[in-house]
């Protein structure tokens, strides 16, 4: 199965993952799907973190669902708090995002260890497919700036050392920058989201 | 008009934006397009160099079509070399994008100087609008790292300053990686293009 249609193609394609435990909680988080392309056959994997909550779900479903948005504000939710129930619908029992442009349930299926023991690969074949809105939209700098800064953000607070936080503040403030001079009032509200989040962990 | 169906939404939208001088010849050129919400109305605006194309041909013929696309490779080529005659189809006699998945024709009206006197900034009024594609895509970090790179290509050249010109670089690196990572066959082979126009030029 060809996924392009449903929003996601070569190289790594960010998403927010939804997924479920054994006993039904759901769960979101920003993460990548990883296409390998080969003689125009698509080929899904993902990486997992152990100590993860997809992970763990995973590990107990065997399934996750890919959903495809572009709405800053989701993305920067699903990487810092746990989603609200209403953000949810189930496909199935299976819970996905209601406001997502397109997802895919894939089957999950442990594939390798990668980078020491902490990082898994996991291979991933589709189920299911929706499509509830396709669009136009042109590149906007500040959306992009905004997935930059969260997965700094979401890096911070695991580096001790103190010449790398300093040189990914910088980072962080030219993303800033990208954003208040480029951004809509969904990046912007993002950001906010985003830095009263930094402000709270430190 | 709410141009947001056909791609153009709050804050700056990069778009290759296409004009033709008094005598008919089409030129393209990467551009944002500029959103100023007010009350749920926006209105539109674009800034020119006074040195670009661009620019002498607003001054000759007052219009410009903002092409709606997230092909890097586009980005790049229009960013550096002309497009060929190839890739414009005319909307009457004006030249559009062949590829674009939307374009917007604009009346095109000066309104002010900014940022000295190298900058001016034009009144849009949408006058046609035309949808040819709608889909639905992930967001993709190694697209914007093209486009991120591009910005920062285009700057290298007017760049004196020795540390400046070596941030530069250093972010231009990290780009690259993203796009490496990232990225698919369409963003690598646009990063290709960047860094091949960048060892060119020096």
């Amino acid at each position: 199965m060809h996924l392009k249609e449903a929003g996601i193609d070569e190289g790594i394609s960010e998403v927010i993952v939804t997924t479920k435990s054994a006993s039904g909680e759901p769960n979101a988080a920003p993460i990548g799907i990883i296409a390998v392309t080969n003689k125009d056959e698509n080929n899904y994997f993902v990486r997992l973190y152990k100590t993860s909550k997809t992970f763990s779900n995973v590990q107990e479903t065997h399934k996750l669902a890919a959903n495809v948005t572009n709405d800053p504000v989701l993305f920067v939710e699903a990487a810092f708090e746990p989603l609200s129930e209403s953000q949810f619908s189930l496909f199935y029992d299976f819970p996905v995002l209601k406001e997502a442009n397109s997802w895919i349930l894939f089957d999950c299926v442990f594939s390798k260890k990668t980078n020491g023991s902490e990082n898994f690969l996991f291979q991933l074949t589709p189920l299911a497919v929706k499509i509830n809105r396709k669009e136009v939209k042109a590149i906007n700098r500040g959306l992009n700036a905004v997935i930059e800064a969260a997965i700094l953000a979401t890096r911070y607070t695991l580096i001790a050392d103190n010449h790398e936080k300093d040189e990914m503040k910088k980072m962080m403030e030219l993303y800033a920058d990208i954003v208040e001079k480029c951004g809509g009032r969904r990046e912007k509200e993002a950001l906010k989201i985003l830095l009263e989040t930094l402000r709270k962990s430190n």
